[in-house]
């Protein structure tokens, strides 16, 4: 007899079956050829002594077996391994040394698509340090949770809610949001659309993904600033686009250069931060906004605005989207809640051209079949109530203490070291380091003591040696404030 | 004057203020061209009257112009549009016919991939009717959801929640998930894996996403079933596959066929649900699943392996994926929770070799960010305390039961009619009728009283008029089942 004992291991803690552990292991002994087709099977008395398991434990094995093909029984000769089944090449009978190769490690042949190791770049672990210079949280400990919670749990216990635990039919998103959200969108940033204008997505990136895949084909040219968010660069590649830079300063991106770029080769979008750019903080100009406009419509290109932290702004009221002057159809717009609730709820909204929207549900389809129904209901009820624009009214006042505290203690302390100017809205400073400081290693020494803070290369795309990086301020109390300047400050003095 | 109060107008019951508006107003006006650079703006006084508010409102809207850089305020002189603004062509005074251009509807000349209206009977509207045989969804009043209810809400209430309420750096799902899932697949299916092979997704529709744009380019071979689940067609599409397909039986797919496109040509990848075909319901027999393997270790083809009902199997014990017998790194297998706890609930998973797991956790990034950490963390309490067990142990008895009665019903009702093959698994009978039966007729007939029923066309991707669909039975209880078995039959009748 094999030794069947050291091929089939059972695990009497497992909550699988004894007989069922026992059909599996031979059936995995069938698949890798060590039980050849033609084979007998012990008796079940003699396997059953073997395994020390009672003979109704072999015959449940073997009556499995055969209900699922592997085995035939031959009244008054026994069982055999199936003789339909194909030959396979045996492997060893060590079971130290299969098991190595059997745990679906090995390498493969057929990965057609690879990304760079800049991608784990772009997942820090900042919520794994004491404190954290962040690209510009929220503070968690101040998101409208048990409003949320709350909400949340009346949509489940509705009437209807069997019916939404449900496929939806409806891939643009809850209607009762897209209502809300015409609604909010008009009331707090003049953009005037239809629900029809409206798709609701898990965070802005879903949309850029949505949007850049429908929008973009192998080779279409995208203007971006020269520095610009790098996951919405990457998004834009993946989709096809070849990116053409243009410079950034203080009143935003080069419009001018835009222009020039227009007259040469065939632009298919531009994306823009034209609120805070991001990473620098800086508002595109009045005028420069005007000139995108009209250059859009004349050399039919589309605007894709990112207007990830339209509600914190703190000098006179936000600036209005370049979506609320679209004449023509040439912005998508795309926000999120994920700064006003909290990261981990992904909601977000792209309002664009009616067919492009139709298009993009359709892709989504495929991508993640629906969104979150029940979450998109619970939040449409938090705006109808005004619970998100007053938890907004809150933070905000939070967020703008916070600001103003950060940026005196910023230039209190660091003032020889740094340069930065005190954004209008955001939960970040930009800020530039002298050249004499390696980032790398600040960057290390601060981790050290517990501190997160990025280098420069996140904000670097083109590779310019900015030496400067975002100081999210948003997420730390006064008290952590000082104590992460603190290791920043000793980090730079050593 | 120019007519200012019929350009702008003020909503009293808006949460915007008033200057807000009138400043919002402003700018929409000097985007559209119609107050020109360098034209003086009225005084306070005066456009305080004309538009019956207080002066101070007027000059809160001149600031905030001014802050945001449209106006410009010479003192002695006045307010002026900003000479650096470009000067646009302006549109009508008539407010009526702007708004009709205006929001963001007109067609787009950019939209360059368009999928077919194809897409949208994709998404059926089942559940708008009073009774549907769907494509087998299990019925929303036994889930689970108080137990979730209830873990959720100790995931809000715990220590960490502000940390998972943040962004999280684990782009393969959340880790105790994972450890969770380790040991069901295990303990379940036989498929033994470590942590890092496995990938929460947002539903197995995201993990077949996933998945094909990793492993296809343009132009690569993939091998499917004549008839087969639509969905992963045009998902495979969308990634550049071209789609070969082979006859399926009653064993499954034919694997003959397979081993001799194999030889002609290089295939990337097979798609298949061995143990439930989708539509057909049928488990591909034991030798044809060990030669499939044998041939994708040969050629060094993909196997997907879509296994979404592995849970729900009635006759004998559930039949091993071939996940659990491949030893090579060949097979990526696909499942799903969505079943098992809710279609709202989106929490799919991906098992695959570690390299392939890498990227398609990168490609993420782009595509959602992350997953949902929340709903993960508790749905791997309710794996950890066996709730999900103890959940799909009662489901499977009441699904077997209604399959039983169901299938009673419709030999009794409509043995005439129709035929089909008491399935050992799954939500669904796939169901012929007879060629005289007009089954899009029928099925308009029977949503006229408010039955769902799938016509042929949504599940023959090739158009082989098989007359055949898929009667979900699991939603209804026995009376809804007698019911519309009731209005089926009339549509039949007549």
């Amino acid at each position: 007899m094999l030794p069947y004992k050291s091929m089939i291991k059972l695990d009497s803690n497992s909550r699988m079956p004894i007989y069922v552990q026992l059909a599996n292991g031979i059936i995995k002994e069938i698949s890798c050829g060590n039980l050849v087709p033609g084979l007998k099977l012990p008796g079940s008395r003699t396997l059953a002594n073997h395994f020390e398991v009672h003979r109704k434990t072999i015959i449940a094995t073997y009556e499995e077996l055969e209900a699922q093909g592997w085995i035939e029984t031959v009244p008054a000769k026994g069982s055999f391994v199936s003789k339909k089944m194909p030959v396979t090449k045996a492997q060893s009978f060590n079971v130290q040394k299969r098991e190595i190769i059997s745990p679906l490690q090995t390498s493969l042949f057929f990965i057609k698509k690879r990304f760079s190791e800049d991608v784990n770049e772009m997942v820090p672990k900042f919520t794994t340090f004491k404190y954290q210079f962040d690209d510009g949280v929220p503070d968690l400990r101040l998101a409208p949770i048990h409003v949320l919670a709350r909400q949340y749990k009346s949509v489940l216990n509705s009437k209807l809610a069997a019916k939404k635990l449900n496929y939806t039919h409806d891939l643009k998103g809850n209607i009762s949001l897209r209502k809300e959200l015409a609604k909010y969108l008009s009331e707090t940033r003049s953009i005037n659309v239809t629900t029809e204008n409206i798709m609701i997505v898990r965070g802005s990136i879903m949309g850029f993904y949505l949007l850049f895949q429908i929008i973009l084909e192998k080779g279409s040219n995208v203007i971006v600033g020269e520095t610009n968010f790098k996951a919405a660069n990457e998004i834009m590649k993946n989709a096809g686009g070849k990116l053409i830079t243009v410079p950034v300063d203080g009143q935003g991106i080069d419009v001018e250069r835009v222009a020039e770029i227009c007259k040469k080769k065939k632009i298919r979008a531009i994306y823009i931060v034209p609120h805070h750019h991001h990473p620098t903080t800086v508002s595109l100009s009045a005028e420069r906004r005007m000139k995108l406009l009209q250059l859009a419509e004349r050399y039919k290109f589309a605007i894709i605005e990112d207007d990830y932290d339209y509600d914190f702004h703190y000098e006179s009221s936000p600036i209005l989207p370049l979506a609320s002057s679209d004449r023509v159809g040439v912005v998508s717009y795309v926000g999120s809640f994920s700064k006003s609730i909290a990261p981990a709820f992904r909601i977000g909204f792209v309002v664009a051209p009616e067919d492009l929207i139709d298009e993009m549900s359709k892709l989504r389809r495929f991508v993640d079949r629906q969104g979150d129904v029940l979450l998109e209901q619970a939040i449409a009820m938090m705006l109808e109530e005004g619970e998100v624009r007053r938890h907004m009214r809150k933070a905000l006042k939070t967020y703008h203490q916070r600001r103003d505290f950060f940026c005196d203690l910023l230039q209190r302390e660091l003032g020889d070291f740094v340069e930065f100017k005190k954004p209008d809205g955001g939960l970040a400073v930009w800020t530039k380091f002298d050249k004499k400081i390696n980032m790398t290693k600040l960057s290390e020494a601060a981790a050290a003591q517990n501190l997160y803070i990025a280098d420069s290369r996140r904000y670097d795309p083109i590779g310019k040696e900015l030496n400067s990086t975002r100081l999210g301020f948003a997420s730390m109390n006064e008290n952590e404030m000082r104590a992460a300047m603190k290791i920043l400050k000793r980090g730079i003095k050593n």
